[in-house]
Formats: structure tokens, C-alpha cells, sequence
């Protein structure tokens, strides 16, 4: 018999919640008890109106659900009494957003799996320090699990509540963790130089995201300290004062391209970097290795071959000259990068095969 | 019990095959059994060392085949036998190449579904009206059905062997069908205005495909006589002295969008298209019907809601002022004009639902 | 002695207002007096403030103009002097927009050079049937020529107000104009099928040009009546019941690429069609005839080729078979379909070489 | 007067060929003699057959000049005549092919601008080192010019022999250049990542830059040591063992966007850098500083805004966490990467103003 989950998504109309609608839609042990909106004109209307792709693939209507809107009590708390009887409830708002979800959904039997930032990092000093303010809800970061599987499986399993990486994230953390596995060593300075698609700033239309002035850039954007790196530090160690990174915008929708210059102060050898990435990753479905000397298509990670997919790619390379190591990574920032990591978290909280749904995702090298 | 279908796909370098390989690994009753090359060194090595986007995905390697090559008779009639033994091959070469292939294939329990122009025409005088020479194996022709299973299912359920319909006559077909069940009505004048992507070209490198050059057109390519034209008029009975088409490259990989500009020689309204329509596509999984007046984003048929998965979207209007008739239609390339309708042949062929593993393959607004 | 001709513009934060900047800014015959904008914190910033690519071409500041607000009496007519003592202004507004500005300024010595719709047309009957209402100027309709160099060059010798056509408009003229001198000819129907880049849309973020939606698309948007037809009606005399038009997004920032296809009521020779468009473009420096039968990039018309040009590429063909006759231009919506007809009647209006500073924005096959 | 100087294009249908074609053709003080190719079929047909985009523009014809090809001696010589009555020889062929050429041309009174890297390197051991090959002409080394204006404009006035940089080491020469004049410091570690478009892999089909291959990729590929860093270490001395680069291909056809990580062994304030980048580039026609702190669009270089143009843009900031500097810069590859420069040089070379030509290729933000 297959088993059931009521699973609710808070956040329907973003970029967060039209992948988790495609992805949940087609999931055999999930059933949608509802995605929420706070735009009037579209509640109870089919989820195809805001998300033509998704015609023909669900019944479901948005309800209404507004947070930040305190006139609305009555909509608000249906919506709640809803959640409250699900088995999970997405968290698909944007950062900074979910303080307010929260605090009327923690203390129920339902299951929280939080895509924004509000509830990453346990330690509320660091909080404040990266977000420049105090953290709202403290006593509740030591219940929530990091919901990177690759790195917190076993704490998933039994989890309640789960706050999942974003794409920058997800993509400094599995190029970086294998580093850490390197015999005696932990000490090098290192820069990340991320490309980002257009998807990853979100649904809402300004003018950097306006097609005729997103298209054909190559854009820095956050060049020096960014919120992200505290997650970083959390979760591998790596020294803050040599750790950094910059960004840029590329000409693209989706995907996230990521490689860290890595300066240590021993020489390291190839052979030791096959080592660790086979043994950080070994037992990983969604995590390949791609570190072929060759050249070419696929020998090195490329966001290409894993878009739409599930798909971390990693690879590495050592330039002798130099004493340079590279870590690469390549995700879809809206799979791996964002609802993959929260669907994947879910499969393993609730005992299901944690592929499920996911590994139907095959990436096409023809998309672009 | 699950019913296990030993598939091989003959043709599994060009983007028919990498589609296939995409869709078939992931298919619940499938077990492939060979994807072949003719290039020697690809021969013994993984699929994904061409196909790097499915590394982690299959274990299969390339099978040597090829049929041009008299000097191979050896390799070649190694994999003939394994084909022998398959339940069904997938034909995935280009038009013209076919013919070899089956003919030695032909006679014994295989099924065949071949993606290839060689087998789609039951005339063959129509054959060389457009192709411009003989067809060499004229007797097969009506052992063939026409694989498009919105207007052939009941004959495919009993088939051996299907030609399937490529992206442009799927585009055109599905788009103008509906108008064939306008009440006593059959004279007017098409021109079908068709747009495609990049992949329709296949993955031989060439002038007229490399990014520089590819990047940023609007060609005109075929814009009159056109062999997809005979497949429009074997399946649709439309006048073939009014009707035509042309096409044109645009900037894009995957995709094909057709519209139908159509004279009718009486006013015909909306209401009656609508009728006709659904009445052709009430109970079709993969078509959905687009045709609002409101205009915005999903209103008609667009690529960017289909990408990716195996919907073909429908719709219409009329300009009362001119009295013209649109018929639009939007599709993958690489799915509904391709091997989405190859494997939702074979779902039937075999008795199995009609959407199992396509439905799984969900269009994302978010590819390119 | 060169001929400084003191030009100002009035929109210089929209698409026409960057683009008018960055071809007057190298003209060697005008030194620009003004660029306005109505957004306050705009006023007085350099130019580059908000069109980056200029920084360095121009020591130009923005002007506060807002014709729509009444407040802003004072600052309007401190423009509105400016504007009077130069010896043309571009009109870079939407449509609908310059009828205010137009009212202060006519009688005074400038010539006026508008590129919206409002002053195109010269029936007021038109006028209203097109736009739904009445024209607010209708005396001012006879003083316009309509600014298609290739139509009206006698004209704008002598021209004092000049109305330029946009892209679709002028695409779909250049391509039918030939048509009108077909021996003993007139009748036939015509349906245009215009493709078009995102930056017809303008500056103003919206969803439907947000980069993730707008990102690869083939989306149909005014697929019956359109306002520009009333253009095409005028200046060709075509029949407006045989007349329409489909326009269809693509996936590209400029660019229009624009088939007319023409049933006519007796069979017409290729030769004939050579013929007309000698004549038609002979004298032409800025309309280029494509007609190859080859195939290939360049046959036929391609916005690939134009791109960052005043080019129009006009080309047909017959199709044997049906009788249909395609008509196809190909032109840069913001060059010859919008700026480029300005500076071009510009230059006739003060006699100048026609193509100055026009000719030195060569197409480059590399844009995309 | 307008002094005329004959020149010639030896490699005529490569992109550089084509580039020079854009930008010569309407060079006010140049007139072309011959453009060569090795492709029989082309010989004596108009340019535009091979590049569409220059159709209207210039009557010139391709000439036959294939130097690797003995049996051509005729030909070759025939051409060879002609350049050597030039003033100026453009060679536009890949690296590596030049020297043949070369060879016949040295000695005459005609003058050579070389786009290839051949001649690029003083130190024929640095050669070695870098392309694994002895040089074939060591002794020429020393009588060419580094054709980059910025450092070497006083020794281009008296040049008659150039070498132009390509566009990753103009790109990274000049984003670095100014940390050379930091004030008693030389010493860092610097990383350069390189984002490229298709266009620098040239106008060869092959399977990477096939349309559906190479769009939307982010693929690593030189990754290492790599040849172009032999000309930064010439150029600004850096310390071989602490310069590294790896280039990623991303989703434009032209543009290079670099920035360079660096981890200086003192700080560096923010106002250093200001003063050496203005000091380095005060009197630059052709570089722009950008160095906002505000963020969005234009606050620091970004390849939309100086496609097309001879601009190279340069930005820099300091990450106070980690005392990493950014250097950055952007370029159009075919520009200031290629032919801007061998223009700028030529223009230098013989007296003219050095903007000719250049400054009318202003950038538009919306090419992509």
C-alpha cells in the first residue's frame, strides 16, 4: 500500500512554489492539500491561471494566505487550521518572510520544510552578524536540520523541522565538503566564483530582470561579503577572514555555476582530491563527479547536463604551476539548489526511497 | 507483476536517440538492451561519454551498427540478432537511412517504431511526389501505421510496425485536425507559418548550427513546397494546391510553434471551433486546448508552456474583420514531435496506460 | 563648414530616448540640447546614470519634463523654452503621450520629429476606428508627412512635422510597397506574420517581459486587429477586409522579422516580383533585396543580418505550387524601425547626406 | 586632405576577417585592397557571400592566398604583390598560421598588424615555455610592437611591426595593470576567472559551439596553465607561480567578462586602488572606470554595456573581510579584444586620430 502524505505548499505563485507544484504534482506518495497566494484576484482560481505549464496536471486552486496582512485574521487562520492538519507544509516565502508562518505552525503535529534563509543557521549570533538583525525566533534554530542530505541524512531522518540551503548555498557547500576530508589539513584561503541564471532573483519583475536588460549580461552583483558564506562556515569550518566570494549574472534562466579557487599552504596532489570527493559522495545518487583531464563536454561540472534534474555535479583539479586547487560544482537552482534539496529532505523524513519523484527528473543536455 | 519491454534503439548518437535514452531509462517497463553507433570509437564506451547529461543514469553501453558500412557485416549482424530478440526497436536515424535497417529486421517478433520520415507515407506515389524517387520498399508501406496517437490509437493497439510523425507534421497535423470536423465544410486555403529550434537540425556540426551563426536569427529556411506538406495531406485530406507552409529558424533549442492562417470560403465563429476542438481532443492526456480572448501569458499555445514534456498545446481564433481563421499549436520537438509520440505508441502497442513515464516528464515555464 | 543643427529629446529614459542617444551622440552635424525624463531623481544625473553603456559618449544631463503633471507648470516651461529655441525635438514618448507636448510646440520655429503613433495617420476617421477615439489634434494630421524616407523623401525635403513609423509598421510596408506596382494588380489577400524582439515592448518591467518569462518563448500575442494595420492600409491603399496580421514574441531582444503571405487572384512569376522590388528599392541605400533561391543564411531576409543597423532586407518568392506569394523583410526594431527613420528624415528635412551616421552602424552577423 | 592609406586583410573569412570588414569598410582614411581566403569556392566572389551582413557595403571581392599550400605558388605570389604595394597588411588567421605569411612580408615597405599570437611574446624562451615549440622567427621578435595602445602607445607611433593582444589578455592586462603602480608592492596572488562567448572559439563548426551544444552552458575549460598567461606575465611582470586563470564559456556570442581575485600581503584600501586605475587610464579614450558601490546595473564592468564598441570597462573593490581585492574588466572580444585594437594601433601608426572609426561603434545595452 502506498502511503499518503498531506503536504501543503505556503507560497504558491513564486519561483519556490511553481517547482514545487511541478515536482509534487507528479509524486505517488503525495497529495497537494493546498497552495496559497497573497494576491486576491487569483484565489480560488485553478494554479495554472499564474502557471500556464502546469495545465491539464492539477485540479488544485490557490488559497488565500497573508502573513504580513493582519485585516485578514479570518482567511489566515482557515488556512492555518489546513496546514495544522497536514502531514508537511512547504515554506516557499521569501527570506525573512517565514518568522510570522512559522510561529502559528510550530507545536502541531504537521512538519515544517522551509526553503527561505530564516532558519539556516543555528547559532543566532551569526545570524546576526550575516542579516544585521536579531534573530525573531532564537529558541527554535536547535529544531531545525540543515536539509542538505548529503551532509545531515541521518538528522533528517528524524526531523521535524527542516530549513533547506538555497542555490549559492547548496553549491559552496558540495564543491568545498569534500576539502574537509583532506589528511591534516584545514588550512587555505579560498574565493567562490559563482554564475548565476535570471530564475534565482525571483518572479518579481525590476528592471535588472527585465528581458531586454538581463539579457546577454555577464553582471557582477554581490561581489565581496554575502549572507550566504555564513552558511558555508556553519556547515564545513572553512576560517571567515579567508573565505569570500563574488557573483555573477549570466545570460541564462536556471542554474547555478560554481567554482572555488582554493590556495593551500601544502601541495596537494589530484589522487588525494579523488579521494576525498569518492568519499564525500560515494553513496550519493544526486551527486556525480565529473574530473576528467580530457577537455571537453561533461569532463568538468557544467550546469548543461544537470538542468532540470536533481543533479549536483562536482569536480576538482590541481594547476601545478600554481599550487591552485579548483572545486566545481553545477546545480539547477530551482532542483538541487532549492525544492529538490526540500523534496528530497522530505522522502527521507518520511521513510520514503529518497529518489522518489526526483530521479524521474533527467536532465536534457538540450535545454537551455 | 510488472511487465518488463526489451527495447533497443538503433540510431542512439543524434538527438532522436539522446531523447529516447532520456525518456527510456526512466521508464517502469522498459529494459534496454542496446543503444548503437557506427562511430568506432564510441563503440564498448558508457552512453554518457556522449550523452554527458546522463552519467549516474544507465549502465548501457554503445553497441556497434552500422548498416551503410557492407564491410561490417559482422558487427552488424551481431546486433541485428540482439534486435532480433528485443520486443521493440526504436528506429532513430535520419529519413533515409531506415530502409537498411529494416529490412533486415522485418519478418520476425519485433516490433518496430521508427522515427525516421521512410515509413509515414501509405502512397507510395504520394512517396515520390515529395522525396523525388522511388520508394524501395513500397510492400511495407501498409504494414506501417501512422504513429500519432490522437487520430490512430485504435490501429496502433494492434500494430507491428509504426512510422511516427515528426515535429513539424505533429505541429501542423494537431493544429488542423480539429478543422476537418467543421460541419460541412472542407474548402478553404492554409499557410502554416512554423517556428523551430535549434535541435530540429539534428547534431551534426554545421555552419548554419554553430552558436555564432545560430544565435540571434530569424531565418526563412524552407518557405515553399515542403516534404512534411505529404503527411498533412495523407492525414488530413486538405487540398494540397492550398496548402502550404514555411518555416523559420529562431532562437531557440527545443520547440516548435505553428500557426494555421486559414481563408474559409464561409464565416466561421468561434463557438464552432471550440465545439470542434474538444470534440477532437476530449479525451487526449497530451493535448490541451489554449484559446482565451483575454491574451496575457498562457492564452494561446506557447513553447515555453510545453518545453520539455510531451503536450502538444491547441488553440484558435477568428479575425472577424478579415474573416481569417488561426489554428495554432506548440509542441517539443524532441517530445510530441518526436519521441513522445515513439513511446506513447509503444505505452499502447504493449497494452500499458498511454501516459506511463511521459506524464512524469512535467513542462517547466522556467527552461529556455 | 558643417551644419550644426541644435536637436533635443523629449523621453530620453525609454527605449527610443537610449536609442536616439546613442545614434545623435555621434552625429556630426547635431549637438543635442536636452534629453528629459519626468522621474525626479533622474534630473540633472548624468545621462550614463541610467543608460550605462554611454558613460563616456556624452557629458549630457537629464532635463525634468512630465507633460502629464499640472504641478509641474514651472519646469515644463522651462523645457518647453528650451525646446523652442532648437532647431528640431524628437518626440520619444509612448503612444498617446505626445499630444500635450505636441500642442506646446507647434507654431514656434522647430520642427517636430515624433516616433509614436499619434500624429501617423491622416484620416482622423482612421484615426478612431483604429484607437477606439476621437483624435484630439485632427487639424495638426495634415501637417505630418509620414517619416518613411523610401515613400515620402519628396515630402521631407520640405516637411516641418514628421511622423515616423514604428517597427511592425514599417516592416510590413517595405515588404508589401513592391506589391502596389505589380502590373494591372491589386487584388489579393494578405495575412503578415511578424516576429519580434523584447525591446519592442519598451523599459517598463512588466511580467510578461520579466527575463525568466520572456526567456524562450514563441508566444502569439495580437494575433487578430491590430492598430498598425491602419498604417498599412493607408500608405499601400490595401484592401483592410483582406488584410490581417499574427504577431508572435520570440526568444530575442531587437529585431523584427516579418512574412506577409499573399494569395492572388492570378498566378504571379518570380521574375515579375524581381521586377518591382528593382524598382521599388533601386535608390535605395537602406533597403536591401535578399531572393535567393540557394537557401542558406543570407537567401532571404534575416534579422541575424541587420542587427544594429538602419536596414530593412526585403525579399519573396513564389511557391509554385499553391500560387501563394511570400513577401519577407527583416529590420532592427529600434533602428529602421523607430530611430533610424527619424535621424534618416532628419537628415533629408536639413539636407544632409541621407545616411550620415546611419551608414556607420554596420550590421554584425555576431550581435544576437 | 584626407590622407588614404591602402590596406589589405589577410584572412578574410575567419571572425576577425569579418570584424575588420565591419569596422574598415567605413574607416574614413582607409581603403581596402584585398580581402584573402584559402576556400577556392569563395575566390572572387563578394564579400557578402560570406558574411550576409555586409551586403550594400562593400564592392570588394575575396582573393585567393592560401600560405600553407605549396602547390599554390601562383596565387600566393600574385597576393603577395599586392600586399607588399600596401601600406598596411591586417593578418587575421589563427595562431601558429602567421608566420609563413609573415616571412614573405617582412623587409617591404608595408607595415603589419597581426592579430594571431605569434609575434605577441619578446622573450622566444617565454614562447617555448608556453606553446611547447621553438619559435620559427626569433629574431623578428624584437621588431614588434605589443599592439595594446594603453601601455605601449609611444612605441606604436614609430611601429611597423604589431602584435595585437586577443581578448582574454587584453582583458586581463588591463583589469591588472593598474595594481602595478600600488604603491611599494608587488606582491600578491592573483586568480583570474574568464566568462567567454562563442564567438572566440571562431567560425569552425565543431560539436562544443553547435548551436544546441553550446547554449546554455557554463563550461569550464582552460582551466590551468594556460598560453595567453605568458603575455600578462610580459606585460605586467606578475610572479608566474602565483598567476593562474580558468576560463568558463557561458551563454553570448561576443564579450569577455574577467575579473581578477587578489590577496594582496597588506591592505589595500579602497582609495589606493581609485588613485592607481585613474592614474593608469586618466587620458584612455577607450577605458572606462566603473567602481560604484551602490550595486545594479553599471556600478562595476559588465560585457552588456560595451558590446560592439572599442570600450574596455575596468571596476575594482576591496572585500574588507577578507582583504581580497577584484580587479574587473569587460570587453567585446572581437572589439578591444581583437580588431579594436589592431585599429586603434593602426590609427596610431600612421598619425591619425585614435579614435577613428572606433568611437562611432558606440555599444548599445541592448544587443545581447
Amino acid at each position: 500500500m502506498t502511503r499518503i502524505i498531506k503536504a501543503g505548499i505556503i507560497g504558491g505563485t513564486g519561483y519556490t512554489g511553481l517547482s514545487l507544484l511541478e515536482v509534487l504534482t507528479r509524486h505517488k506518495n503525495v497529495e497537494l492539500q493546498f497552495a496559497t497566494t497573497r494576491r486576491r484576484k487569483l484565489v480560488g482560481k485553478p494554479i495554472h491561471r499564474e502557471h500556464p505549464n502546469l495545465l491539464g496536471l492539477t485540479d488544485l486552486k490557490f488559497s488565500l494566505y497573508d502573513p504580513m496582512n493582519p485585516a485578514l485574521t479570518e482567511g489566515n487562520k482557515t488556512l492555518m487550521n489546513k496546514a495544522r492538519e497536514s502531514d508537511v507544509v512547504f515554506i516557499g516565502v521569501p527570506s525573512g518572510a517565514s518568522f510570522n508562518i512559522t510561529k502559528d505552525l510550530v507545536g502541531y503535529n504537521t512538519k515544517i520544510i522551509d526553503t527561505s534563509a530564516d532558519f539556516r543557521l543555528k547559532d543566532p549570533a551569526l545570524y546576526k552578524e550575516y542579516y544585521n538583525r536579531e534573530h525573531p525566533l532564537p529558541d527554535l534554530l536547535n529544531e531545525y536540520v540543515y536539509g542538505l542530505p548529503e551532509l545531515h541524512r541521518e538528522e533528517l531522518k528524524k526531523a521535524k523541522y527542516v530549513a533547506c540551503p538555497g542555490c549559492n548555498s547548496t553549491a559552496m557547500i558540495l564543491a568545498g565538503y569534500p576539502l574537509t576530508k583532506l589528511q591534516g589539513y584545514m588550512n587555505f584561503t579560498i574565493v567562490y566564483n559563482i554564475m548565476t541564471g535570471s530564475s534565482e532573483a525571483g518572479a518579481e519583475p525590476k528592471r535588472a530582470s527585465h528581458h531586454s536588460e538581463r539579457s546577454g549580461v555577464a553582471r557582477p552583483y554581490y561581489v565581496k561579503k554575502h549572507r550566504h558564506l555564513a552558511e558555508v562556515r556553519q556547515e564545513l569550518g572553512f576560517d571567515p577572514s579567508k573565505l569570500s566570494a563574488s557573483m555573477f549574472a549570466i545570460p541564462m534562466v536556471r542554474g547555478v555555476e560554481c567554482i572555488g579557487h582554493v590556495f593551500p599552504d601544502r601541495t596537494v596532489e589530484e589522487k588525494e582530491l579523488w579521494k576525498v570527493f569518492r568519499e564525500a559522495y560515494r553513496n550519493e545518487q544526486f551527486v556525480r563527479i565529473r574530473a576528467k583531464k580530457t577537455g571537453g563536454p561533461g569532463s568538468l561540472p557544467d550546469v548543461k547536463y544537470v538542468r532540470g534534474s536533481n543533479f549536483c555535479d562536482v569536480g576538482f583539479f590541481v594547476d601545478a604551476e600554481s599550487g591552485r586547487i579548483g572545486v566545481i560544482s553545477a546545480l539547477d537552482n530551482l532542483m538541487k539548489g532549492d525544492v529538490g534539496n526540500a523534496v528530497q529532505s522530505m522522502n527521507i523524513m518520511f521513510g520514503l526511497d529518497e529518489a522518489t519523484r526526483l530521479m524521474d527528473m533527467v536532465p536534457s543536455s538540450l535545454y537551455e
